[in-house]
């Protein structure tokens, strides 16, 4: 089966807004077997709808239309819609009953321009919003469906999820697709793949693995095909495993696990406490750890210290390090773990030194040279490395080889 | 003058990748007076091209297609509008070239699929592409300007700014449109609509105002569209001036101003040197500070005290303060910015302690409950604030308090 996508406003096509929508709208189709073949947007204007939909209906076997169904003035969609497919607006009462109960409970008076809302054109199913007042509408013609959903992201979602997502799956004979996300960290797309070459290899046709590069971390996606849910649930799990075996020790979670969550399940897992030393990171990896809620079980703080004599006073490094390799080496972060460990009465830590840029490089230290220590003074482990990007990214990614090497240490891998 | 936009690739119908193409194009052609009017989309397929040219080409004075033009078997884009257009591909040598030049430079071996890149059909003008090997294509059909870019959002936008842009502004009569954007922070957009009354009622027809609403900031843009660019640019001026009148104070920085920049240099004009004490923001603080190159000058560093017992060790705040009003409180927030302006030796500081949830909320001290003090012993100013939102928007926003209530102290105002 396949779709086609209408969004209709003018903001989009001002550019003040990226059309998310129709992205979020693909992903979620294409998991039901709904290929979308093409994406129209038009602006709030009567005749561009019009001759999209001249376009569309007839020609796909849904059409998805967002944006438009509003109480203002430039909100013509529904009215439109109901002319295109020769309707009568009718009000519907379990429109209106749901709209009184969310003005009352906002303690607003129910405008004129609002009860406009509870009407509807009558050859259409109306499609309930639980996240606001304008309804969807679905119609039929010459075997297109066509769904006309609001633009705002929320409403939209919750309208595919609550309702339309469980009646498509209904009504039509469409094909189980399941998902596997595996994130890995801290190596790249090409390795992964050479890897990842003896399993691609056995995959059964059904099943398609897919590389989704982030920075500094790379999401294996696994798509299953099937007809039968527990068919493609058994599968999936033969699949997972044999990931595993290929390159366990690089994936740090699965779906909605995040790298600073799974660093922290690990460290209450294994009941140690951390503290971080930034130098060039600035404070970047404790934010990252302190993002995850609950993170204060186990993560006691940072010194960010961005000069050499905070480094001396408060990390106790020795000034004669500094002095003879320099802010940026192996004596320094060495020091300055221990320093931040002992400070902090932790069981680990992390410290790094480097040169972010765009100053400070020099051709022994170019931009991009960062030293990170991780551990503690029994276990520890300690890298030089080369950062490609611009100051923001060489952060980024630096704090992503710290947490890893981190993840790696506890994990014995 | 109107536009259309033809987006081409599978990956936007997938929905793996966001087309934010089409808003940089539609905003930048509306910035030259060109309205966008219909934005599609379709995938790698030469018949779904062709039937989208087909609805294009003729009926808007210009067609901005990106995507398909790099040298794998996907991209198709060329050779479709080659067949289309009824042209012959011929063999550009300043293309062949540049190819040369740019493998040559990456050490890598010009391969035979990359050489058919220095092909393109002898009815276009070639576009260069500064930024990759796919070069662009311009033709003229039916008054159509057909205008065909890589779909790399990098080389797309350095192909428009470089050569397309000034091309179209010489060989088309276009209106001059300037604009001014103006980042305010820590002031909703409704309160600045109303301070903001009297400026709006006086502007000239040809000006247009527009609120740009972030997380805790908010960008006014004020779009001067004209004939005579002197006369628009001295008219910017003079609206400046009287923005400026009406909210000056409000008002961090213009155009590629960030919030960290503009609080950099003002410490840098002021020759003030600050640190920070963060508890509930983890970093983020500091990570903000020092994202802008240069922040070594003034900033020196930062302790994230996860822990009560570090806010007393480190920072000298008192265990019997914590205690009776909690680390959430005026007295310890106070305490932890006299600690750290101490021990870093600066002149001033900046120290928040809050809840940023979603566990440790009371009744009396709900999540989003934050304490900031921010200057010194002789000039300080302390709030209490209440934010809305997740653990992460809250550690945003506090983020963007804090930092202005700074920028407010340094300025006096």
């Amino acid at each position: 089966m396949n779709a086609a996508i209408l969004t209709i406003g003018d903001e989009i096509l001002w550019g003040t807004t990226v059309d998310t929508n129709s992205a979020w709208l693909s992903q979620n189709l294409s998991n039901l077997g709904i290929a979308v073949r093409q994406i129209i947007s038009v602006g709030d204007e009567k005749k561009e709808i019009i001759k999209a939909l001249d376009s569309l209906v007839g020609h796909f076997d849904f059409i998805f239309i967002t944006g438009g169904l509003g109480p203002t003035n430039d909100d013509i969609t529904k009215n439109t819609l109901n002319e295109y497919f020769k309707g009568t607006l009718k009000r519907f009462p379990e429109i209106e009953k749901q709209l009184k109960y969310y003005f009352e409970k906002r303690g607003v008076a129910l405008l004129l321009r609002n009860e406009s809302l509870a009407y509807l054109p009558d050859n259409c199913l109306p499609i309930p919003n639980s996240k606001g007042t304008a309804w969807g509408m679905w119609f039929q013609k010459d075997a297109s469906q066509i769904i006309s959903m609001p633009g705002v992201p929320t409403e939209m979602k919750s309208m595919m999820l609550e309702s339309l997502i469980p009646q498509l799956k209904k009504q039509f004979s469409l094909p189980v697709i399941c998902h596997l996300h595996a994130h890995t960290a801290s190596i790249g797309e090409s390795l992964l793949a050479e890897k990842l070459q003896g399993f691609e290899a056995q995959l059964p046709k059904n099943i398609k693995l897919a590389y989704l590069p982030h920075l500094g971390t790379v999401t294996l996606r696994l798509s299953i095909k099937g007809t039968v849910q527990n068919e493609v649930l058994r599968q999936l799990q033969e699949e997972k495993i044999k990931l595993e075996q290929a390159i366990g020790k690089h994936i740090f979670g699965y779906e909605e696990t995040t790298f600073e969550s799974a660093i922290g399940t690990i460290l209450k897992e294994q009941n140690i406490s951390i503290a971080t030393a930034e130098s060039c990171t600035g404070g970047f990896i404790a934010h990252r750890i302190t993002s995850v809620a609950g993170s204060s079980d186990y993560y006691k703080g940072s010194i960010v210290a961005y000069s050499n004599a905070i480094k001396i006073k408060e990390l106790q490094v020795s000034a004669s390090s500094i002095e003879s390799e320099g802010a940026v080496s192996e004596a320094v972060v060495a020091q300055m773990l221990n320093g931040v460990i002992s400070k902090f009465e932790t069981q680990m830590g992390i410290a790094v030194s480097g040169i972010a840029g765009p100053g400070g490089g020099t051709s022994e230290k170019p931009v991009g040279t960062v030293w990170i220590a991780v551990g503690n003074n029994s276990n520890q482990k300690i890298r030089k490395i080369h950062l490609p990007g611009n100051r923001l990214q060489v952060i980024k990614l630096t704090s992503i080889v710290a947490l890893e090497m981190l993840r790696k240490l506890l994990l014995k891998l």
